[in-house]
Parts: C-alpha cells; sequence; structure tokens
C-alpha cells in the first residue's frame, strides 16, 4: 500500500514538526512545520514546502531567496508525529544568511555565536 | 550575562521541540521535548532531560533503560523557539531498540523500514 500523509500524527493545528538535514554532512539546518497537504506537496515536487505558522499560508522554502530545498528522502519517526527531511541545501538554510538556524551555542553558561552570515 | 532558559519562545503548553544529534556521526536521533525547567536541568546536569507529554512528568533520557544521552553541546535557533542537543547517545535511542527513531523511509511512494532493532 503506498503512504498516505494522512496516516501521520498531526497536532491540534494539523502541524507536525521537520526537521532538515544537510545530505552528506548531516548538519541539521532548520526545523520548520508541515500539515498533511505540505507533506504530500513535498513528495510530489521534491521541494521542501512547509507551512507557516505566522502567514498561514504554504511555504516552498526558497521560492523567493532562491535558498531551496532539495529533497533526497523523507523519514518518518517512531510515533510517526515527526519527520525529517534529508535534502540538498542550495545556499544557507537561515533566513540570516547563516548555512544552519542553530548558530548559537550554549557554553560556559553563557550564549556564543557558532557562526558568522554568509558574506 | 548568563543563559537563561526562561528567554526561549516556548508554545501555549509552554514547550518546544528539541533535536537529539549523535556528536561525531551527526546522526538526527530522536525529537522530543522540553520546558524551560528541562532546559536548565539539561544543562545543570549534563543529561538530556524531556518533558513527556504522555506521562505529564519530567522524562530523564535513558533512566530506566540506561540508554541515557550526554550532553555535548546545546544550540538555540534563529527564532529560539527549538533547540539542537548534541549528545553522546549509550546505546540505541528509540525504544523500538533501533539507534535512532527515524528508522522508515518514504520511497518511491512506499514505507520502507531502513533498519532492525538491534539483537
Amino acid at each position: 500500500m503506498g503512504f498516505d500523509a494522512g496516516t501521520l500524527v498531526y497536532d491540534d493545528r494539523g502541524l507536525l514538526p521537520v526537521i532538515a538535514q544537510e545530505e552528506g554532512t548531516g548538519e541539521v539546518l532548520m526545523l520548520a512545520w508541515m500539515n498533511a497537504e505540505a507533506v504530500a506537496r513535498t513528495i510530489e515536487t521534491g521541494r521542501a514546502t512547509y507551512w507557516s505558522r505566522s502567514r498561514a499560508e504554504f511555504w516552498i522554502k526558497g521560492e523567493t531567496s532562491g535558498h531551496v530545498q532539495e529533497l533526497v528522502e523523507l523519514r518518518i519517526d517512531c510515533d510517526r508525529d515527526c519527520l525529517l527531511a534529508v535534502v540538498r541545501q542550495v545556499g544557507p538554510a537561515c533566513h540570516t544568511n547563516r548555512k544552519t538556524c542553530f548558530y548559537t551555542g550554549i557554553r560556559d553558561g553563557q550564549e556564543v555565536e557558532l557562526m558568522k552570515p554568509i558574506a
């Protein structure tokens, strides 16, 4: 039987968290949200398509910036309430122009900037 | 000024998603949830401590199974509403006895088991 996005477990807003990980390096780039339709569109188009909670609309990652995510593989976790998207990331993933959104580390009780924006 | 877990952005349940990633391999192991107190306890103890939504209690990962996660570094994303925990994982991370919770891939429209439980 084929995969059906409706069989995943969504929260009370109809969303589940999706971790984007870069193919090859394994670097975790960002976390965003999908509803069932976004999951289906991502698989159909091969482009990571999220649901923007702030704008309440579909958000094809990189549609305006060009920093798209080409889907390599979508993986489901054991509880079926979270996805891992292995992607080829074009340009920086973060809107701050850094490769990853996780650029702040907590070291010795202080916040430390781990990487600068790409010039 | 020192890091304050209260400055992170939590959802209406007081939680944020935390991605656990294995040090060295970069493998994404699981996603779980923390409240501000769990964030503080994780940093203080060096052991990943989540908030169990189903049991509504703190959950020191591996406390009963022995499959603990020693914290290497906690990172904050650009929106401050998600964390990445780089960890040293003892044993399998998943309760199904697999190394990672993301053991199901979607390939050619079918769900495929990517790894078996550890014998």
